[in-house]
């Protein structure tokens, strides 16, 4: 494609391009590294998700705006497109595919990708959501709640599928951000508070209720707040808040709470609660991360994370970086847990 | 890639571009909307098959070029490639895999992609061969017939895998497409006049016959006329004739008749008949799409399909849509099912 | 995307462009022909492997690159993803998933790829790697060895996952190239000394040894050479010495050698060598390719190749190929197979 791009531009330009505001972007990332656990051999794996996407929007007048989105996961160590729990391979568009339309309304999409809780908490996460040992979205941020409890074995679990995804306009500083799951049967089963042979619900079992999620955000200055409300397939719910400040330009704080109540699917002990806290402190192209949280399943161990980590930008598009975490208590085995990893991350 | 292509465009330019008229040109269609059907749930779905491709011709000269095209299919409301029966995952180039050379002598490719007959069939039915439930081309206009009957389970069933494909120039309006299959053997089995435990043709087998496709197309002015042969790798036959006509620059009125003989695997019952009438009416940028068929097995109680359509264009390349249908009889549960949907449908 | 390329490479310009060398560059080859061999049905295949391809480059100042590549490989003939043994489909980006650095130290990756001496060997070989049957790459020149046999089922089997490449620079015409596997479970099992029941490794069984493989070029004028060790994950290990030179600009002739010891996994004769020499003789538009080969596992009957191809350029991208080969000898029924083949290869 490297030399012909000029021919097909001037094809273009000859042939009019009043009205050929969209082009078909290609994007991705790829991070790869070497990760040390306390328990496992020496491995080659990621700390941020990999991504090869396009996406495009085209401009149809008086404001109004169509655009798409379809971004394939993989891993670059194996070459395979993301695997889930069971090495069990995720849909291609796994990052999302959607399609919709933005005007003055704000924007209003069909498909597949994150739920607005799932969205919105990422920015208050030391990590910014990364799926690295390291960071607290996975496992602490979320306290192990599931948006796709119904999905197909080893779907992510932070995802709606046959969605409605409404993001408002900012309006002084606040911003709404919906999704609506349809009850659609995809996956399954789910045991849930039945058993393996009679499982709660059954392979292809529609949703129980309409899936939905709902956050509020504000931004003013050098601070930030959110607030979350979801509902899943099999009516667990989760309400989580959290606030972010720029105490000054190279310092960034921040702290999240979440409270889950899985009543419809467990026998005892529904309540799950967790918190985090975090910073990013910034030097030059040098970057530090901090953070600490807690969850705390009712009646199980809690688990504690402590991690420290360091980017270091050789570029807008490419870093270096090496982090290192420990993580104590909950049902793990060993009961205390530290991963090293030291890798590059490039985006295109 | 936003910011890079000119300076990828201008090193082309230093490097010379002369014989460079080729390049990788991206495409595709994402269309998802809100479907009811009567006995179902509100789902989120798909009117139009939805693709991802990647396709370029290179200037041989003389008047040769060489050609590819390679399309992804995928579903936009799951993230997934495209699914079969059985939510079987199919061929990642669903839409075509082929390669070929064009010249005064016509095109030839090498491949996978649809069949003479199935391609040149969906210019003479009103939703111009779209799969949404309002459309009549998946299971009207071919009469339950499939073109890949050992194929892999859940691949699609209008293409040819290991296939020739070769379409004449146009010459006084006539055009003749071929398309020859191999024998090779893909998948299967396939129960024909056997048993589940001692299927007519095994898995693995060759086909017992060459497969091919043959259409003929004639265009005179306002009017079209195609006929089509074809017969599959288990000896099905079938004839289609079809014709369509514009009787004002705004009116397009379209016919087709097809009859399908299965008697190498069926044990009775062997012939299937289909007839579909339609229309497609335009008023500036919206579009009306009307249709009535039906089909009928000898034997087996007839199925007797109508639909109404409309389509309205936001540009050239995104508009929305609303379709209604009600198809009666046949072996469907229950005998009759209303469907509705609503949706958009952006190319890129 | 045709006409809009201008438009967004007009937007980068005024953008501002400075630090923006890299762009996603898609490439690829298709290829496919019509094969017949001795003992199966006439049928559409491929010469040379199919890819389709995502890579970049961005300069980082001071002769530092960051680049990354991304190659899925697939089958035209069918549409599907590249499959190996079996019919498994492989990993999508089974050509390479890699990201790194460059610089004057030379090039480290990190991901899955070709093994140095895979990838170093091809040089040498006279279909340079292709897997035609014609070519004397996957079953002579690698003696049947595997430098991944504890991959997924379908794996192929000439690169690592979870690896670490480095590429010295080239000195005085000498260059180094070193990749070193992790010792991270993935699929298997390999039965090996054991039984289907028993194997010798057993599923999800990390590597018994650190799997690597170094390879040393030497280019001299019109002449190379090569040396390459490698021990894989269930510690077989093979030497390969190869050699080239350009007789006159149009002649080249080429020889290589190569001696596998599986004594870790075999109960006897775990020694096999190989040996192939080859030609390559351009003319115009036009390259005839010849080879004749041997392979003796110790205690197995002699596998002997002959080869005669022929290429016909119709553009610096595009050529039509002929092949013609003979195998006989050791396990393979019948004893003696002759393949033809004939097709197009495009690269893109």
């Amino acid at each position: 494609m490297k030399k012909s791009l000029l021919a097909v531009a001037l094809l273009g330009a000859f042939a009019g391009v009043a009205h050929a505001q969209t082009a078909v972007q290609i994007y991705g990332t790829v991070d790869a590294g070497v990760t040390k656990r306390t328990d496992q051999t020496l491995a080659i794996g990621k700390r941020a998700n990999n991504t090869l996407g396009f996406k495009g929007t085209e401009d149809l007048g008086n404001g109004l705006k169509a655009l798409f989105q379809l971004e394939i996961r993989y891993e670059p160590d194996t070459g395979t497109i993301e695997q889930g729990a069971g090495g069990i391979q995720r849909p291609l568009f796994q990052g999302q595919s959607r399609v919709g339309l933005q005007g003055d309304f704000g924007m209003i999409r069909l498909g597949r990708g994150l739920t607005a809780f799932q969205e919105t908490s990422t920015a208050f996460e030391p990590w910014h959501g990364l799926p690295t040992p390291a960071g607290f979205q996975t496992d602490l941020q979320v306290a192990g709640y599931t948006s796709d409890p119904l999905g197909y074995p080893g779907n992510s679990t932070n995802r709606f599928s046959n969605a409605i995804f409404y993001n408002s306009p900012e309006v002084a500083g606040f911003q709404l951000n919906t999704t609506i799951g349809m009850k659609e049967a995809l996956g399954g089963p789910y045991i849930g508070k039945g058993t393996a042979a009679a499982p709660q619900y059954v392979t292809g079992k529609e949703a129980s209720t309409l899936p939905y999620s709902v956050t509020a955000t504000y931004k003013n200055g050098p601070g930030a707040l959110y607030i979350a409300n979801e509902r899943n397939a099999v009516e667990s719910r989760l309400w989580s808040i959290g606030a972010s400040v720029m105490t000054t330009p190279d310092l960034k704080l921040m702290a999240s709470y979440q409270r889950q109540n899985q009543e419809n699917t467990v026998l005892r002990n529904p309540i799950t609660k967790a918190w985090i806290l975090g910073a990013n402190y910034t030097m030059g192209p040098g970057k530090i991360l901090a953070g600490y949280g807690q969850k705390s399943p009712d009646g199980v161990a809690k688990t504690k994370q402590a991690s420290l980590g360091y980017e270091y930008s050789l570029s807008k598009r490419t870093y270096v970086y090496a982090d290192l975490s420990n993580k104590k208590g909950g049902v793990q085995v060993p009961p205390s847990i530290n991963t090293y990893s030291l890798g590059v991350n490039h985006a295109f």
